[in-house]
């Protein structure tokens, strides 16, 4: 089966973060990024999204490196995106302490030939206004997965909720779906969600992995076990790049096969906590995937 | 392979319970009651603990038609114990309104020569020194297993560390592993604790499931995913109790054996907490059990 190429829209950015164990100064972060990296591990990427002129040599190399199309990666005058967290002992929680939008402010990417021909779609966690005016301009996408948060659920429900119709797999986190649905149960919240519109719900859960809701199954999987969290920025898109990238490797459209790409996704996601700002992926290798991924099946069976 | 039989010793209790959905007066419990119902299920229990003259003779004829031995249950002047507890919206969360120990306060069990020749002993959450003295009492015992709570871990370090050594499975929860270990990561507390000598570890954690760290492997199974709790009360020795009661069974000593029985106790919580008070388990069938067990396989596999 040939891979098929997938698109992702979303942020590229430069992140400071603080943590109880440490600190990264404007480390390569953004949620395009992020999934990008992680879902080139399995299947070609093309990366629709906007830098400044300070988007430094290096880190463009990196991502071609990955086999990442840049070529919807436009460079703007003035700077790239820049975000500084810093986050509690106990992780789940952060405070943002900047947001520098830059460039970013005035992203309105138009697609090329060869982005709107992908068959799978990412839109990443973006104004659902603009994840709409992106997803019309693709031919037919086999697939479109979709992340939101908190910020767009509050202030954006009514695009947010025009777009849900079209997605096949959203992705979100338990608060996110308990703001969604007005529910507190996560399992009645997605139900709700499912009712909005999307094929499958995807929820994750930190350190307590993720659930999937489709209309006639639940499949939940726990995080690996780690002794240390060096830093969760990124885990999410990570997981959605896995989860992604092995179902545009593979082709799966199954049941089965989507529960083998969230065990992807969450390996992915386990393997990036274990460093500042994605440096975890620069030596990460297909071995390392398939070796945690056989710990996921040792962690799991019964 | 014949069943062999469970003995527990705790408390017998009638609670008081109001959580967001509704209210339950009196009801039986304490965690030797629960702990002994869904083990029942799987074996032969003797249940050691004390009651007042109020017990009522139906609540006795239940526990009997389950099969439970009640030689060991004391009847002492005076009243039962009885607990008085409101969940929040939050259901992790309860507050205590109201606590009498009545003739649970004294409560320093002899043992007979039929619960002394128990092969497998659950000691419920009770002080550590009376699990301790309970222990002592016991000949032989195949598979020893401990449950414990912050109040004691708090107060009463020394005497639960020391019996520690002599446990082959210690069940607490997530928060009781942070304040035993003195660690916020829970998988770095688990190897904390075993240090002090349990074989196993076993840390529920409510909505998220269970996992078990042994000293070279782990095992994480997600809670069965309810739409509806009613009332979280002795979820946790319903849990134990479905996990004892399995190995009980089928006399399983592998690491397979005891993920399986975690399964078992994690169905048995499950329904617990969709009725006030354990009520759900009156009615509750092996057939149930076994659907349910099925379930698991479905939730989970990939």
């Amino acid at each position: 089966m040939s891979e098929a190429a997938i698109a992702v829209v979303g942020s590229v950015a430069f992140d400071t973060i603080e943590t109880p164990i440490g600190r990264a100064e404007e480390v390569l972060g953004g949620s395009a990024t992020h999934f990008a990296v992680a879902a080139s591990y399995f299947a070609p990427v093309r990366l629709v999204g906007v830098v400044g002129e300070d988007f430094p040599d290096p880190e463009r190399e990196y991502l071609a490196s990955r086999g990442i199309d840049l070529s919807g990666l436009e460079v703007r005058p003035g700077r790239t995106f820049r975000w500084t967290g810093r986050y509690h002992e106990d992780m789940n929680v952060r405070d943002t302490l900047s947001l520098e939008l830059n460039v970013f402010a005035d992203f309105r990417p138009t697609l090329s030939p060869l982005v709107r021909s992908s068959p799978i779609v990412f839109l990443a966690n973006i104004d659902p206004t603009l994840q709409d005016a992106v997803l019309e301009q693709f031919e037919d996408p086999a697939i479109v997965a979709c992340d939101t948060m908190n910020h767009w659920i509050a202030g954006a429900r009514e695009p947010l909720e025009a777009l849900l119709p079209r997605v096949d797999l959203l992705i979100l986190n338990d608060e996110e779906a308990r703001l969604l649905s007005g529910e507190q149960n996560v399992s009645r919240a997605a139900r709700r969600i499912l009712e909005l519109g999307p094929r499958s719900v995807l929820v994750k859960r930190g350190e307590y992995g993720a659930i999937l809701f489709s209309a006639d199954s639940v499949f939940a999987v726990p995080a690996y076990p780690l002794e240390e969290v060096f830093d969760p920025t990124g885990a999410g898109d990570t997981f959605a790049g896995g989860v992604i990238g092995y179902l545009a490797a593979t082709g799966e459209r199954s049941e089965g096969g989507l529960r083998r790409a969230i065990v992807y996704g969450s390996v992915l996601a386990s393997y990036v906590v274990e460093d500042f700002g994605g440096q975890r992926l620069r030596t990460l290798t297909r071995d390392d995937i398939d070796r945690r991924y056989r710990q996921f099946v040792e962690l799991t069976e019964f």
